[in-house]
């Protein structure tokens, strides 16, 4: 199962209504096409615009609706950290501030040298309420996640991150009625203020000051998640699955749905990838396991730049790794589907509602005999417009894996 | 409504593609799929599996998440048994056990000569809970249905019918934290025993012992159900709604439902069933009643043989048959409805997710211009991709019965 993200787009009439999946050169995928099914799915519902988390939890047949429970659940998972029920995580940054906690940069200037020195003092901290406690990991650059562990936590409260620069952090409030709620937004509170004075009087920010750099003088945070109370992928459908990603938030599914991570030398999550080394590895996973989940990054990446020309190239070069699924897999046993979790047109950079093609092919698929993969096609194509979650429990069902509802 | 039980079938490689209902020669089913619309429903939804029980209902209307409640008061609503609010029936066997209580055979043999009077002993059985009494009847062959009634019944019991020979019976054990289903679970594990006692001594296992038969020495019992809490179709809709069918659990369906049975000399729910005589029974039903649900069971006999050749043949009969519709059904005033209830691939032998074709044809359905009628063709049909739930609302719009929603 092959998911780009974002590779899907919308027609634009100022380009004659061509989208970089339409124009790109792609034999591949065409192959593909005409060979097994095509149709249209929606990420979460019709007019519904998707999260690249809510998107995923549908790819993988579970319910957005039911499931979603904040990103920083998904997020800490995918940075290996191990969740329990109760936690409550956080996305965090390190940011500047000045006297006034008016937010100078959200990012610290991005790469944090010492980073590591100033995540221990706040790791360090202590929390005055002696029923809670927390972890804090650092992870890429500025990044880093927060867990908030004891009992009694909820995740309906607001960031104190004010994802802008130029105004004040925020206080966190409860999102809801709840008492844990309330306790969770002053357990936040606390921490931040804390975290003020521990990284202000660090000597790294001490040195950073002297030498020109603004200060890492504060944690925001953002996003609060718990774990998802999914069933895990092995158990649900008694199969042994696997995934292939870089992109932290899909590898935090992947990890919650219990799937096994496979690491590819090479794989970036960028426009730098080294798309034949993540197909290749793909492709040779599915002689272990039932499922393989490739994900690639790089045509959301290009989207999000609003770049036509960069997502047809990236979509090309998809679709030249793609040769080796055309000379290994064999559909007269093996199935392939190729999607995209939601479609990020490039006129709009961000993620829209539209729905996306989907192409599955194997022994018991009928052939499109459509010759050509694009939006347009697969809006006419034989499987009808679907859901993105009814994905998952079809393909089970071809591999013999779902009971029968009655009798 | 014409349902041909299991007729959808799926594309399968290894045969190009083709499938029974592609490769029959059927000429009055493809005129109606070229003078009428077509399309495919999913039996549930995308990516389930449906049993016939759970197919039936959604094609009547009713959800099936919603008004699901177990085989076994289907089955004795087709076995012409009258069902309560709170009663929970069994499907039951006549079978073979040895001291051990180790299933020797599930059916006693099959053909139990002197099965009335063993079902005569068994019925004069008492619960030592005097709050609770049952029924039990037998119906075709080694088969019964028994119906537990009394106050706090569950239907939420295990079954003591271990579906495999070789292996002792089952304890019936409760499925939830209801006191009710712990009682229906103690008093069904001791229906079970005393049905040992009782038929074990019985004078004409000892005949049967003698000729070197199997006693038929126990009452298994499976699929407990209850009854549906459906509303009537001919209430819902204020219809006068007939249905011809062999298939008990068709007819109980039918029956729960409030439809009148008609009986039709000829019909077996088997390969051998007279085709025509039901479709002449059908046609001829119509002039008396608003809705005439004829139920064909033959093709899903075949399917589940994996036999592709006789499938085609019985789809082959029911067109034969069908030239009485396209002579005396008036499509300027009447509607026919052709499909399955789901469909059972051949290569598969059982009830697949495959979505299912469907036609409709009548004054104001718009004309596919399809002269084919398939899986394929239907797939990209005028109809789209619809819920078998969906199918009775549209139909009973185009008899004017349904109250708008809203102003």
């Amino acid at each position: 199962m092959i998911v780009c993200d974002g590779m899907g787009d919308r027609a634009d009439r100022a380009r004659e209504f061509q989208t970089p999946l339409s124009v790109a050169k792609k034999a591949n995928m065409d192959a593909l096409a005409r060979d097994g099914s095509i149709g249209l799915i929606d990420p979460v519902a019709p007019g519904v615009r998707p999260g690249s988390d809510v998107a995923h939890l549908a790819i993988l047949g579970y319910d957005p609706c039911k499931f979603y429970t904040g990103r920083g659940g998904l997020e800490a998972a995918g940075a290996g950290l191990r969740l329990y029920q109760g936690d409550v995580a956080f996305r965090c940054n390190f940011a500047t501030v000045d006297a006034k906690m008016v937010v100078k940069d959200r990012r610290a200037g991005r790469r944090i040298e010492g980073r590591d020195e100033l995540a221990e003092a706040v790791s360090e901290m202590r929390l005055s309420d002696p029923s809670a406690a927390f972890e804090f990991v650092p992870t890429v650059e500025h990044r880093a996640v927060m867990i908030l562990r004891g009992k009694g936590l909820s995740r309906k409260v607001s960031d104190t991150d004010p994802h802008k620069e130029g105004i004040p952090i925020l206080r966190s409030i409860a999102e809801d009625e709840e008492r844990a709620s309330r306790r969770t937004a002053e357990i936040l509170n606390e921490f931040t203020e804390k975290s003020f004075k521990v990284l202000s009087n660090h000597k790294i920010n001490a040195e950073r000051a002297e030498r020109g750099l603004l200060p890492a003088n504060i944690i925001l945070s953002r996003g609060p998640g718990t774990l998802p109370p999914v069933e895990l992928l092995g158990r649900k459908y008694c199969i042994d699955a696997a995934c292939i990603a870089v992109a932290p938030i899909v590898r935090g599914i992947c990890r919650v749905a219990g799937m096994r991570l496979i690491e590819v030398q090479g794989a970036t999550g960028g426009l730098d990838t080294d798309f034949k080394a993540k197909v290749s590895a793909a492709v040779q996973a599915m002689k272990r396991h039932d499922l393989v989940f490739l994900h690639i990054k790089a045509a959301d990446v290009a989207s999000h730049d609003g770049d036509f020309e960069k997502k047809t190239w990236v979509i090309e070069k998809i679709d030249e790794a793609m040769a080796q699924v055309i000379e290994s897999v064999d559909l007269a046993k093996d199935y392939i589907v190729l999607t995209s979790d939601h479609a990020t047109p490039v006129a709009f950079r961000d993620h829209s509602e539209d729905p996306v093609p989907v192409l599955v092919a194997g022994p018991d698929f009928d052939i499109s005999g459509i010759t050509k993969f694009s939006e347009r096609t697969a809006a006419t194509g034989n499987l009808g417009r679907l859901l993105a979650l009814h994905l998952m429990p079809i393909m089970m069902n071809r591999l013999g894996k779902v009971e029968k509802f009655g009798f």
